[in-house]
């Protein structure tokens, strides 16, 4: 212990410390300032960011013995409040700079110590900063945050009012379609906003704390476990094994398609006969102090006896191979897909031109710059609650609740203010564990995974081993396509159905492909278990799509803008699935890019060189917007005394938005009702006070979510109306003996796809076309991406910042997917960097997106969904770009420059 | 547990609550926001106060349940922060409103609700509010916290500029004399400055918790102590008793009289033998949480042989009362004082008119609004440290070192911010427990006390029980003076020699009295032991002298301004010691005082009624600046790299502006460098760090550590000094190769008074005049102060601010002590507002100082101290004025109502 004196936000603080604890664990943890987050906790991410005498430092790297004596320090708490913002933190809320807000406190630490150095920067300036002191979002794609930093620059530089950072509402009193702030962002921009391990921290003393022992290998039979060393440790108060477990000790996906040879059964909360990945929870200590949590873990023997570990679906399905889950296959599942003719005689020679292409694509990381947490409590009526990043808390509920032991209305799940999920939320794991041990102490615990922990025992993408084949005439129209398929699920089988499905419906979206054949086979691994990721089943399909898309047309001899022009949907023809498409959007989309790509590739050609090689490259990114097949959702609408009005939804926000989403939905069906934006409230998902809206997932929500908003709102301007065509207020409403609030339900017509992949899974798609443009070092292989142009048809738009923020940062992830991301090993990829997230110079500035806003019938107030459609095109048009500038054809994702490198020798 | 959602400071917060948790804990121990500060912890005193819904609530007793789903709390955070102030605390900086500081965040909270309704209220509505709202200031008098209010109005009004609100740096360049905010304000407004319970919950969370068990009975043998059951409830480390503590378990005074027959080592550390008083502490358990900690104190066991309890001196001295300490008489220390001739022969009637009174002084309890805290760790060296609200590092060091058992030289002291102490902390006990703990469980442990805590198991004032004669001529020049009294010291000697020579050395202090003979006796009690306090035996002196006095006067038929004035010092004459005043300002300031005590006997005398009858009263204070005899303090100066220079000293700063008091002195010294007042930095005391510069009593900072500043300053100057007339900067210094750092020592030539009372105890007095005006309910007895009138003679003034403050605050203790404090019942007397601590309605809004500043040899820049004096005047002038009121002749304080009525009927 040492003391140390400095002065934080202007004040002096003389605090007692050990000498080697981090600077972020003393704010957060012993001065409660909370603003400051800890994301991957190595210095990788800059969430931690505070000035130390005048430079920008990751607390989460600098030991209180390095911070000197007398320092003077910054957090976000000091830089502006709530009732007192600072100038960059009016302009990060004007542009949308906080989607999950996360990194937002220390992206406006760091931009406020930019600003103090230099009130005049260049937005390459601006970049290079945030380079330089490893600031990282992975919502926002980098373009607001600069945006921000510029206009804040030029306000302090007196170019512009302060007031200018303000939003206006304009005349017509609406907000639909502008860029209304998000209401959570003046908590995010302050710091202000609790999440997980900010809510665990502001718990009563009783709170424990749980560590794992998680397996250190990746397939094993447990032999036993050990923990009388550990139970005797100083501040423990139980080690939890499977055997304390009160309910069935599983976690399942719900609906196990009947093809599926699992019962879906098979995800252990506390692993009990085996170890089926690395990672892989086997007890749990729960302990006064994380410190004593973690020491104790250390002490726990789990006697294993190692089995073979598949790492890949290649070794899964080797004959030789055992199952890993003893009675079912490790190949369980196979979808089919059977649209028009046989395709045989397409492929089979003669006026068809054909290509056939494999591709593998990466086990993609979420990368989140939260890490997982998780706390449960008893309420004091008796229900355990347990608060997460849950996506889907009425959904995870039902997961959870058997597998636990805990009847089921006496458990309430509810969601926390979270990080980016971008879907690894979707599955439930740290909700069933937290649960399990507040269950047995009967006292709060709290669960923050580290950022290994976060990398090593979360849900990832899962990787497609795709050949697919393609045949047109000699003019260039589509005849066939054929699919065939492996997806690498991980060793739980967990909506691997549903993901290998989605590879049948998407492979070929977009073009009008009469004859179709496809065959997807869903695979278990012993490598990280696979669960939802933005795009879901898009992003591999697209990959092996539009790769294979451009060697036809070359082979063609097509330009492949024209001859995808010639393919995309039109009226007439039927999609994937034989669903009649819901927007025509793309041959007027490709029409508008077409001079845009001239250009492009002019440019290409005239800046290329022998050591840095231009290239341009295109696909279609189409995605639906749904849970597949018939999909439901709920809210109400609730007057209150105060004047405001509550609109309720389970809607979990996970950074996209959900509370933009809910409030301009609302706010512009209550129009009539002339409400200002601001008298409109949102509500934390909790599966006792807010309706079953669905998961947050599959761009579902505007569409499903927003459309029972509607319907709620509706129900409230028919009871609140007056004969002067004037709305009753609340103490109107009462007087007249009426109700004060009001649910709504909306569904979808949907038929899931039958066995023949048959149906009509999604009732509004998103479309959109993507042109990358690209810069190919030759001698390394290295690859940067100059721009990428974005046609886009995500119907109306509800709030402009959040669908920019989330086409932005969708399509950083596409360039993540491409280049950069994976989760191959287990090692080196446990790490954000070493993962591959991508830094803002590995961004470009300029991603230009360009709205077709076609009304959907199905959406509230013509809108779509739009966070999925952007991790569809974005890398195969990088692909096809390195190809277009150095004609490297890259197989297997991310395009490493090894890999570019090698495709270039062929 | 609940979740509760509410908006605090603008932010949405979700918080997970004991619905039975109060909610300043949730602030401070869940959210971190510890600007609210505990006080009394029962809703008494406002340190709490925060604002909830718009309305000002004790948050120390409002209940988590009964906070609203979405309230809106505003806190001191919220008010303003240190680069934000709000204007109400830039007017509390302004007019010097914290002084501890510790009531500061609940006052301005307070004002900042009060301003938000009424932007133009008057003094008296200001007041209003703030009696209602139950915020107490134990520091100020409240003046200058009214005069912020109306200041803070105004500028809202626009009737005064924000601006004027700042210090303006002098012409001249001077911050001496002039009203220099104190360096601590800004922390101190803002609730940004940590006191010690504030320190404790941002230490690691391996932070131990301590509860005591204390006795429920005032004298005891102890028999046994079980504590099986204790140790094993949750979260306890450790049940510590007597026989755990590694050193000689007793708390020393260090030095005794020779004439004691104690030998100084009776207070024990944790009893072991016996219970001496109410609350003494038996045991300690240590835990991991404060819940914890005290639902295991509750099962300790502890067997006792309850003895008589000897609750006043005069039960201890009687012939049948069994020795408290066995070995030790009762009455265990007598000191004489002979001065001039035998004094029989004035008071044998004849020539001389004489007067006998007998008074008994209350067990006045220092009422601070903080409750003692301490908490201990070792550091990284391997020492302990223990830090408390000690005012006295160095010595509380010596004073515990044997007991708690660790070598000297691996033990530091330190003294945290803290709130006011009064005095009480010139005793050690808490930093023994803390020490103990800390020693015995390696880990860092607190204790903090609860205000019934703080009450019983303090030390506090020493009601003294006195016969005092006075003989004049006929003229009414004062011939002799004898004084015999008893000092009720409670069970502890530590210091109770002293502070019965302080009776000897002030009774008749301030008169010229030619021949005295007195006699004062230490007796030891089973009452709360006696502490020092704020004039330290002046106020039973002075109670003694000044109301004899009075009836002298008009047995003498003289007025009483003009009897007094012609006995105070004049040249030529001695002090009570034998001593040459050190100043003859009393005869001004009589002269001064003289229209305006016309005045008010006119103004007494047109406005009484029957049922109001209003008075006027007189009495001189005097009191010594030091330790008594010689004296030394160290301190030390040194240039920093930055710029800045350090102001080295161990002055602990209990409100009464340590901080101001070091800055002011260095500045004024060092002006030929042209320093700017903020480059000065004050230390924390820390017997590692700082230099001894002696205990924070007696008023003897100022001149004695002000001496030492001096000193080193000086040093400083001739170091640094170039030829040409300018001084080098720090890289001069280094350059020249000489050191950055002087230390300065300063002593005194002070000469203990002998066996008879004679020396040279105090080599610089503070010498003033206090007039009281009250009115008296004759129905009821209740007395009111309408007005005090102060003419002071504390030397020249360092900080106006700091010396306003000191005087105003203790003439509020004086009207205390006169009127509402006691701590004579153990149950009732437990609470602050039970021991009678004065509210704002209780105090005058007017009270009136008029300075004197004359040189004083011995103080640095001709300064005295100031603390004391105001303690000592006060309340005879206001026992006088109900005398001058109504007849009542009050011989007992605090002068209830009962006993006002009762006096009234003789």
């Amino acid at each position: 212990m040492i003391q140390k004196r400095f002065f934080l936000n202007g004040a002096e603080h003389n605090v007692f410390v050990d000498s080697e604890e981090k600077l972020v664990t003393v704010l957060r943890e012993q001065l409660g300032l909370t603003g400051a987050k800890v994301g991957c906790g190595e210095g990788q991410c800059g969430a931690c960011s505070v000035i130390m005498n005048g430079k920008v430092v990751r607390s989460c790297i600098t030991k209180m013995k390095r911070v000197p004596e007398g320092a003077q320090l910054m957090t976000i708490e000091g830089i502006g409040t709530p009732a007192n913002l600072a100038v960059i933190q009016k302009a990060w809320i004007k542009h949308g700079g906080a989607q999950c807000g996360y990194c937002s406190p220390g992206f406006i630490v760091s931009a406020h110590a930019l600003l103090l150095e230099n009130q005049n920067p260049t937005r390459t300036e601006v970049r290079d900063w945030f380079q330089k002191h490893k600031n990282v979002c992975r919502c926002t794609g980098y373009i607001p945050l600069v945006d921000a930093v510029m206009d804040a620059a030029k306000v302090l530089r007196g170019e512009m009012k302060e007031a200018e950072l303000d939003f206006i509402l304009p005349a017509d009193g609406r907000i639909w379609g502008s860029k209304y702030p998000r209401p959570t962002a003046v908590a995010k921009v302050t710091g202000t906003l609790d999440y997980g391990a900010d809510l665990g921290l502001k718990f009563p003393d009783d709170m424990l704390h749980i560590a794992l022992v998680q397996a250190k290998v990746s397939h094993a039979k447990i032999k036993g476990i050990d923990f009388a060393e550990a139970e005797k440790m100083p501040g423990v108060l139980k080690v939890i094994t499977h055997k304390d477990v009160v309910g069935k000790n599983r976690i399942t996906g719900l609906i196990t398609f009947p093809a599926n040879k699992g019962d879906g059964w098979d995800r252990p909360i506390l692993c009990d006969e085996k170890v089926f990945q690395y990672g892989d929870a086997i007890a749990m200590v729960c302990a006064t102090t994380r410190h004593e949590a973690l020491a104790a873990a250390e002490k726990v023997r789990v006697d294993l006896e190692v089995l073979p570990a598949y790492m890949n679906l290649v070794e899964a399905k080797a004959p030789d191979a055992i199952e890993i889950h003893p009675g079912t296959p490790n190949h369980y599942f196979t979808q089919l897909l059977e649209k028009g003719e046989d395709t045989k005689k397409y492929f089979a020679g003669g006026d068809y031109v054909t290509v056939e292409d494999f591709t593998i694509s990466s086990r993609q990381p979420h990368l989140p710059i939260e890490p997982d947490v998780a706390f449960g409590y008893y309420s004091d009526d008796g229900k355990l609650h347990i608060h997460s990043k849950s996506i889907g808390v009425h959904l995870h509920h039902a997961m959870i609740v058997e597998g636990i032991g805990v009847p089921a209305d006496q458990f309430v799940l509810a969601a926390n203010p979270m990080g980016g999920t971008f879907g690894y939320k979707f599955s439930p794991t740290i909700e069933a564990l937290v649960g399990v041990a507040t269950m047995l102490t009967k006292q709060p615990c709290l669960l923050v995974f580290d950022y290994h922990q976060q990398q090593q025992y979360t849900g990832k993408r899962s990787p497609f081993y795709t050949t697919i084949r393609f045949a047109a005439d000699k003019d260039g129209k589509l005849a066939a396509m054929e699919t065939d398929f492996d997806v690498d699920h991980g060793p739980y089988s967990e909506f691997g159905d549903l993901l290998t499905l989605r590879g049948i419906q998407f492979m070929g979206a977009g073009y009008d492909i009469p004859n179709i054949r496809g065959e997807g086979r869903t695979i278990c691994t012993n490598h990280a278990w696979g669960s939802a990721f933005r795009g879901y089943g898009g992003p591999q399909s697209c990959l092996a799509t539009e790769t294979a898309l451009d060697q036809l047309a070359e082979k063609l001899g097509m330009d492949p803008l024209e001859f995808r022009y010639k393919n995309v949907y039109r009226p007439g023809c039927t999609n994937i699935s034989g669903q009649v498409p819901d927007s025509y959007s793309l041959p007027k989309m490709f029409d508008a890019l077409r001079p845009k790509y001239k250009a492009a590739l002019e440019q290409a050609r005239k800046h290329s060189t022998d050591a840095y090689k231009k290239g341009v490259g295109l696909a279609v990114g189409v995605y639906g917007c749904g849970l597949d097949g018939p999909d439901t959702s709920e809210a109400y609408v609730e007057m209150n005394e105060d004047g405001s009005i509550t609109v309720g939804t389970a809607w979990e926000d996970h950074g996209q938005g959900a509370d933009a989403g809910a409030i301009g939905t609302a706010h512009e069906t209550l129009l009539p009702m002339k409400v200002a934006p601001e008298r409109l409230r949102f509500t934390w998902p909790d599966t006792e006070k807010t309706p079953n809206s669905g998961p947050a997932g599959g761009s579902r929500s505007q569409v499903m979510t927003g459309g029972a908003i509607r319907v709620a709102c509706e129900a409230l301007l028919a009871a609140t109306k007056k004969a002067d065509g004037t709305y009753m207020d609340y103490a109107e409403l009462k007087a007249a003996g009426k109700p004060t609030r009001y649910n709504g339900t909306y569904s979808v017509p949907g038929v899931p796809n039958n066995e023949k992949g048959v149906g009509k899974p999604f009732m509004v798609y998103m479309y959109g076309i993507y042109m990358a443009e690209v810069t190919v070092e030759t001698e390394s292989g290295k690859v940067k991406v100059d721009k990428i142009t974005n046609m886009l048809d995500v119907g109306k738009i509800n709030n402009r910042l959040v669908v920019d923020g989330q086409n932005w940062g969708g399509m950083t992830q596409g360039i993540g997917f491409a280049l950069f991301e994976d989760f191959e090993d287990i090692e080196k990829h446990k790490t954000m960097a070493g993962a591959g997230i991508p830094y803002i110079n590995q961004v470009p500035d300029d991603m230009e997106i360009h709205y077709f806003e076609e009304a959907r019938e199905f959406g509230p107030h013509g809108a779509a969904g739009t966070g999925e459609v952007p991790l569809c095109g974005t890398h195969p048009a990088i692909l096809n770009a390195i190809y277009n500038a150095c004609g490297a054809r890259v197989k297997r994702i991310p395009a490493t420059p090894e890999r570019v490198l090698e495709a270039m020798k062929k």
